[in-house]
């Protein structure tokens, strides 16, 4: 009902009405909102995030607020996500604020650095380490406001054609991997590749590629990658915790009554705690499964890794001698984890350590 | 307003009304339900969670539904939270479900069990490997409808009086520790003690006990445990990531609107990781601040931890020999861990090794 409407009912004159009806003009308005998804369909659990949120947002608003989730290319690209939001397209989308690092880098540390915070550490710093407000901070400069709506947990390392030992066996080696992580890896020889999902089965096995990184056994084994390039290595040091957002064109955003703002808040909440479930809880029939059909799991060596974080830091360095927003962000994530991984070497990883060691001997 | 008055208010002739109000009548009533926590309020986090979820309900409904939080005492004593959730003395409480082991020992696994799950885990399975489904049944005993509401992480394993090396060292330890964990490590010969959190420091302090666990740095540091039992002992293995849960009322529950069910569900999902996220975030400061008071970080040794793991599963033995509905959902959560285990020694565990070493030695 509109609020012209309702001056209308008052003035024939229902008493209770009057009482009742001001509060629902105003706080309850049907509202339909579309979202850009960065996804295709084909990725179940992280495209399935969208469509998570909107369905808590309906059920929580008696379906007064519907969003209508596409998927990546329905109405603009994948990448485009962002742009779409920003100039008011769509009034949502749900994408990982590392792929417009292109922009500026800052956009990058919100989701995942190298070696950055793993997925409960993300939360910590996101909702209680003041990360949310940190970088909607920086997202005013593109008319968003962001919230956390989903979470992989540590990705694997990727597929390669061949066993890769020592940083003498990156150099020339062509990797599918893209952003921060390619820059990282170039410093120590790798050609870092862009390639489109669908274009990388068949670039790996012509060896047009040497290896190409995706997400974790799940999602991975849909590629098929274990036919063309069967060393699975892991972690994908690059993306411990990689949070997922939902981005908000400002404006829009702002203009919702008080309780569609906390529908949207509590429903993403929501979305970023089972996106991770739902990865815990398929990647471990996955894995074994690829493991079944040849892969051949590697982790990273040491050296590998002394290199890559050597790489990194010297990389952290250069981007925020010209990049204020940057340094803001990658000093805070820093001084974060320093204190996070003081303490999860403590009780969580000796937790963690004995169930490992219980599991394979016990 | 009333469903009476409404339709007096139609008579009138209003047609406008006519088509907004029912819905308004039906699915928005104002409601007030009392929550019963099983916390002090002296332990802000874990206490703080039924406010956080209160908070985000009253928000979600305009106000309209709205939950009194009342600690623990001012109702009914705080370990009887579930009881008054059961007959209607309140709708609804925050505790921990193996509290009420004493009822049933199955009441433990929904919360944590020795050698169970870490947090992470204890998510994927609740709410992507059917533990909320699984519980529920069993909750119906009960009358009481759960959904997890926080997690406090892996736990520490309590404050000692002298240095704990062997199996040989506990016997005849007097160890203020609760429930199963209690029952697993009388197999090895301690004396577990039940003692109320304000009397463990005078118990320790005395030398009537020889030791007590209570939570993580945060919540132990108030008891000031470091004075009287310095030797601050880890992993809790007892307790890998403990869901603290929010009981309803299944009758109170079954008759809210659609739309304030789903209040309860996201609310509650949102209290669940602000939870972790805010002892991830506290505890590291506190776990550097009692080591400055003097507090001596011990591992268990692997020969404890071996004895304790093979007491606990022989403890799993002998209830589920007796105890089908325990049966059923410890071998749950067995299937559901060596899974969990087999995935996350590959990408996460050597993601988080390489970082504490690049934290420490880097």
């Amino acid at each position: 009902m509109k609020r012209r409407d309702f001056l209308k009912v008052s003035a024939v004159g229902a008493a209770a009405t009057a009482v009742a009806a001001p509060a629902i003009a105003q706080s309850a308005p049907e509202i339909k909102w579309r979202l850009a998804s960065s996804f295709p369909k084909s990725l179940d659990t992280i495209y399935g995030g969208a469509e998570i949120m909107a369905k808590q947002v309906a059920e929580l608003t008696d379906n007064k607020f519907q969003i209508q989730v596409f998927a990546g290319g329905e109405i603009v690209p994948g990448l485009q996500a962002l742009d779409a939001t920003t100039n008011g397209t769509v009034e949502c989308s749900h994408t990982v604020s590392y792929y417009y690092v292109g922009k500026d880098p800052t956009f990058a540390v919100a989701s995942s650095v190298p070696f950055g915070l793993n997925a409960r550490q993300q939360n910590a710093w996101m909702y209680q380490g003041g990360g949310i407000e940190l970088f909607n901070e920086f997202y005013k400069k593109y008319k968003v406001y962001a919230l956390p709506g989903g979470n992989t947990g540590t990705q694997m390392g990727g597929w390669f054609r061949k066993e890769i030992k020592t940083v003498a066996d990156l150099s020339g080696l062509k990797f599918r991997i893209g952003g921060i992580a390619g820059q990282v890896l170039q410093k120590l020889g790798v050609v870092p590749q862009q390639i489109a999902g669908g274009d990388i089965y068949p670039a790996l096995e012509k060896g047009t590629i040497d290896a190409a990184e995706w997400v974790g056994p799940y999602d991975d084994e849909k590629l098929g990658f274990v036919k063309v390039a069967p060393y699975y290595y892991y972690p994908g040091f690059w993306e411990g915790g990689p949070t997922v957002h939902f981005f908000f064109n400002q404006e829009k955003h702002a203009a919702l009554p008080k309780a569609y703002k906390a529908a949207l808040f509590n429903a993403c909440a929501y979305t970023n705690t089972w996106m991770n479930a739902r990865y815990d809880a398929l990647n471990p029939a996955a894995l074994k499964r690829v493991i079944g059909a040849g892969a051949k799991l590697r982790p990273f060596s040491n050296e590998i890794l002394d290199a890559s974080y050597k790489a990194t830091n010297e990389l952290w360095t250069e981007i925020s001698a010209k990049n204020a927003d940057f340094k803001k962000v990658i000093d805070a994530m820093q001084a974060f984890r320093a204190d996070q991984y003081l303490w999860w070497q403590v009780a969580e990883y000796t937790f963690d350590s004995f169930m490992i060691r219980a599991r394979t001997h016990g």
